[in-house]
């Protein structure tokens, strides 16, 4: 790593001897915020950092507003997208414990912003004043003079509503009887036009402006297909080509997925090329790791000429795109010491004192057929800049979903900044972050804007660490803003589970991530159940990173038509297509997880039982909860599993299965609520 | 109320359109904060409030702090006090899973600001890398030229520590061998000097200050008794005087009292004063309400010419300084309608489409006897600098603490702006909120600043309610900024509980009072067990809210001894002097409530049960939690009943007592641990 000099230190901690970006909390104050508006949910970090939702959703904001003494006040949420300069307002109403919320759609696919609003309702409270004197029989003539003031107040301002106010008044003027007047001020259209046009006073506005991320549906539901495009073929000798991963498509399609995500596309360095297994030195053959990015060939915007040109690489996108489904790339920053940028900009990058390039390297492991670039050297901005413009490319090229490498060894800051850069104008764009490190590091680099993170699912095989670690993602503050998606492997992680597991073990875990999760993924060979590991390592014998390999897709003791299924399962219940509707449920076996998903309104309800045990046969009871699906304790229900089609008449909580992972390692049932006709009463 | 013009109303709601004050969460992104600093502890609200600490204390913050990839970080705790311009700097340290902490004394009574920083350690990463180098094997030339290189730029700068890097140098030069290269580049006083003095990259700080209000220490431990002055005499006739109030003070700090709080001692107005028992019309020789503030005699900086003069206050002052205690005033910001005021400066207050002076009324009650302030009339600066100017006027005099009287009624703005600019001058003064409301505005109360705030405790009188809200109280986030001061009865407040359950109820609700809480309070009578109450209603019968009272301060029936022995007993165990050490413990009887108190360092432990039923004797076994104390379950200890004086030799958790309430409804035991000596090893 390249350091700046000591002096240019000096100057920065100097410098930072008064924090200028720092901000004291009694700035936030201001005389006139009289009403008190404070916990705001949702929100992350303080109001640091965004919160994630999905386009078309209600988005309901929650907050405590109050002000001293019994004044009547109102509320309203500000809203707008990044690219309005108007608030929109939605009205807010009080719960109870001075706790208000109110709620707007989210319409479009962009950033909003949203902050709250809140003010002394004068005349409501002067009606609230006036009624109860009124009722407690009290003379309120001066009152009725106020009120009168306040009226007339808001009709000269010739607002909305100023007609109906005009009329009110002119009713006042016409009667005499104080009572008459009273019911004339007492109006409840009266009080809805001046709720809403009439003064406010003390108007207050919260301190902050919140930041809500609102993606596309696809960044909360999608299935993932990682491929190896250079694998698709049919010569172990040569490269595949864009041609023979477009010949795949169709089985993909078939097989549910929504994603066809390909590891690096672009040339791959020759400097240092590693061998087979990861071996120092290449053999003449050898096609390299695609993660050491750049050779004569090009750099991050061009393609491997093994694979194919861009207009191979645009029917591949076609294609994908025919068949429904979409691409995503691989964002390796990380280049290979032959990439053109080494010579175009050494600025960019690291030299060591005796002039040579320093490669990537964490002590003592060292990886020479890759440097990383210098995020702060003198060329910062134009690097940074750089960087965001291989993504733009490829978003002209029709991708919108970029899988990025190891982002946990690159600044926040940066990403914090370039997902920014890259949603202004394309809010359609999804990151996946590739961060298996330190529990903060993850949930960070998902603030920053990453919109789903891999997670550690790969490494949660028995009951009590699944239901530990998937509460803690749809209990904890993390819900707002981490959305995983769950792979139960990749080209870096076969896990020892599928090891020795066999087909039920990758059964088993395939119907974990697919309905644990809603955002989920497989790298190509998991429906092969393909197990070869180096021994007591949990990486592929052979693998493909550094070789090329020839697969057979229809090879004996695939699990394709069962991943099929569960995807087909996943299209047909929109239970499934959530994430924080997850429910663990009681099960009085350890080997057997039960949980379970519904819909807000209770139209789809889906419950999954997993035998977690590859091996052996379980007997388990399940607890039903028919109290938070709607029935009582003596109701029926039919619950039909979903992928044998068998359906059971049900009654009571307790229902008792039998899974045998070489028939049934899961059951996935869809309960259907009968309803119930009281026959006493015919035509209900 | 007087309402601004409908015009003006709005052009504040167009203003508010693009709320001015709003802070968009991404304005805090800086691309140079590489290091992350997040999840701050303590703080309150994100970073908007202040907390709360008392000086003397160590002040520990804690953050999570991590960057990309595997270098080396350090931090820093940055702090000042209010009055400094310079940050000073407390090393933090790291726990585990990216926790650090840092901790500094806090050593004056002043508002202290902390941020926290934090850098990559350039040569620390550098000594990290080589040494996991060498320890591969590895050759390290170009790493040794790395060394050498930050070693020698460190020392060219020529701050602290350059010294010892250029003698680290002079050996390098001289060493051939690489190893003793290593070895001195590796040198372990090399490091500590370098990571104070060395280079740091990537100086990130967390964008924010957090502000903590350090107190004195009297604002979290105290006990107090509020007086009637003009009720302290003789004569049912007339006024007592300040001589009178004077002749009291022994009495009230051998019941051992640290602070005499007075109802306000202003002049009382004379339009609409109340009358006997809170009657319309004062009769010819009532003395009105002395919260009806203000008269031809004079206002808020005024004394009741019947109490006596400044001069007179100033004895009564200096008699308590002399005794050991200090004087608490009222700050009851409403005026009577012949408040000076009202003439001097009508625009501070509001008026009726007649022309006449709005009264104080929550509808349909009506408060004849007061005007409030209009806190945001034309001339809002003026009325607010007046009040504080009040404020200043009595701590000239000598006055440090002040009870204020219905804050919840006036703008939290003006308290949070109010508290500050008389803090500014006078860190020492502390601020009592007499908020008895929803929960939200008396915690946001505190939040705004208020040190010390009244409670629900007078309503808590049963062992699970008393648990929940004590729970709630020391181990929510209010812990951090809301301090309660326990009143078991006021002039407002006399509980049914005190009504109908005679001295043992009286003995019973002290010993919570002051056992629950380091700071509580009295009110006068409460030591006669005075329970005459109005029927059905909890106030006081009589109250000499209304009228003159001449009380016999020894007469039959009352508690004295039992007031002094708490106070002494709370005195002399340092455990009761904290407030977030409490916790409950077990006790097998609904009807007594077991807790515990124990100072860090575990010198002084506490454990108090208390029969909270005044009628009956109950039996209970206590669960002591020995281990929690250092002791194994077979060890014995020595309890002390410090009320009695009575000892126990205990062995085990389990322990058996009968709690009489003519006799003993409460045993407060301290507990001794003894020390184990073991004879085979006679010198420990």
């Amino acid at each position: 790593m390249a350091r700046r000099s000591s002096a240019s230190k000096r100057k920065e901690i100097a410098a930072a001897d008064e924090p200028t970006a720092a901000v004291a909390q009694h700035t936030a104050w201001s005389p006139y915020n009289r009403v008190v508006v404070e916990s705001i949910y949702p929100e992350s970090d303080g109001g640091r950092y965004p919160v994630k939702r999905v386009v078309g959703g209600l988005f309901q904001v929650w907050a405590d507003i109050f002000r001293d003494g019994h004044d009547v006040i109102g509320a309203a949420l500000l809203h707008r997208a990044a690219d309005e300069s108007q608030w929109r307002r939605a009205p807010m109403s009080h719960h109870d414990n001075d706790r208000w919320s109110g709620v707007f759609r989210l319409e479009r696919n962009i950033r909003h912003f949203y902050t709250i609003e809140a003010w002394t309702d004068v005349f409501g409270s002067w009606r609230s004043d006036i009624s109860k004197k009124v009722q407690a029989g009290q003379k309120v003539e001066l009152e009725l003079a106020e009120g009168r003031q306040i009226a007339a107040a808001a009709a000269r301002s010739g607002g909305a509503g100023a007609v109906q106010i005009r009329a009110v008044l002119e009713r006042l003027a016409a009667a005499t009887a104080p009572e008459e007047q009273v019911a004339a001020l007492l109006d409840e259209g009266l009080q809805r036009v001046m709720a809403e046009h009439g003064p406010r006073e003390d108007v207050s506005t919260h301190f902050q402006t919140f930041e809500v991320i609102v993606d596309r549906a696809q960044a909360a539901y999608a299935a993932w297909y990682e491929m190896f495009p250079r694998s698709q073929g049919t010569d172990p000798n040569r490269s595949a080509t864009f041609d023979d991963c477009i010949k795949r498509l169709p089985e993909i399609r078939d097989l549910g997925f929504d994603v066809v995500y390909l590891v690096p596309i672009h040339p791959i360095g020759r400097l240092n090329r590693k061998g087979r297994n990861n071996s120092l030195r290449a053999g003449p053959g050898d096609p390299g790791s695609p993660y050491a990015i750049g050779s004569r060939e090009g750099g991050h915007d061009a393609i491997h000429p093994d694979l194919g040109t861009l207009q191979d690489f645009a029917r591949f996108v076609n294609s994908c795109h025919e068949l429904g489904m979409e691409v995503a790339l691989d964002f390796a920053i990380q280049c290979a010491p032959d990439h053109p940028w080494v010579t175009e900009h050494p600025d960019w990058f690291s030299f060591r004192p005796d002039g040579t390039l320093k490669y990537a390297e964490n002590p003592p492991k060292k990886y020479e057929d890759i440097v990383n670039v210098n995020f702060y050297g003198p060329h910062r901005e134009a690097l940074w800049r750089a960087l965001r413009d291989v993504v733009l490319v490829w978003v002209e090229r029709g991708v919108k979903i970029f899988r990025v490498d190891n982002p946990h060894t690159k600044p926040i800051p940066f990403w914090e900044w370039l997902i920014r850069e890259v949603q202004a104008g394309h809010p359609d764009v999804i990151f996946l972050s590739e961060a298996f490190t330190r529990p903060k590091m993850m949930k960070t680099l998902a603030k920053a804007g990453f919109t789903q993170s891999y997670t550690y699912f790969a490494w949660r095989i028995f009951k009590q660490e699944i239901i530990d670690y998937l509460t803690e993602l749809t209990q904890s503050p993390c819900r707002e803003y981490f959305r995983p998606n769950f792979f139960p492997n990749t080209p870096d992680i076969l896990p020892p589970f599928l090891q020795k597991g066999g087909p039920p073990a990758f059964k088993i875990r395939l119907t974990l991530a697919a309905t644990l999760s809603s955002v989920y993924g497989i790298y190509n060979g998991f429906e092969l159940c393909e197990a070869a590991a180096i021994p007591g390592k949990e990486e592929y014998a052979s693998s493909e990173k550094y070789e090329y390999k020839v697969w057979d897709w229809d090879r004996a003791g695939n699990i394709k038509p069962f991943v099929a299924a569960v995807n087909r399962i996943r299209r047909e219940n929109p239970a499934l297509q959530e994430f924080l509707n997850l429910t663990f449920w009681r099960a009085d076996n350890d080997n057997v997880i039960f949980y379970g998903k519904m819909t807000a309104n209770r139209s789809n309800i889906v419950f999954v039982a997993v035998n977690l045990d590859p091996f052996e046969t379980h007997d388990v009871t399940l607890w039903f909860p028919i109290g938070e699906i709607g029935l009582g304790d003596a109701d029926a229900f039919e619950a039909e599993e979903l992928l044998t089609g068998a359906k059971h008449l049900w009654r009571g909580s307790a229902q008792h299965i039998r899974l045998d992972p070489q028939d049934n390692p899961v059951a996935i049932f869809r309960l259907a609520v009968w309803k119930h006709v009281d026959y006493r009463t015919p035509n209900p």
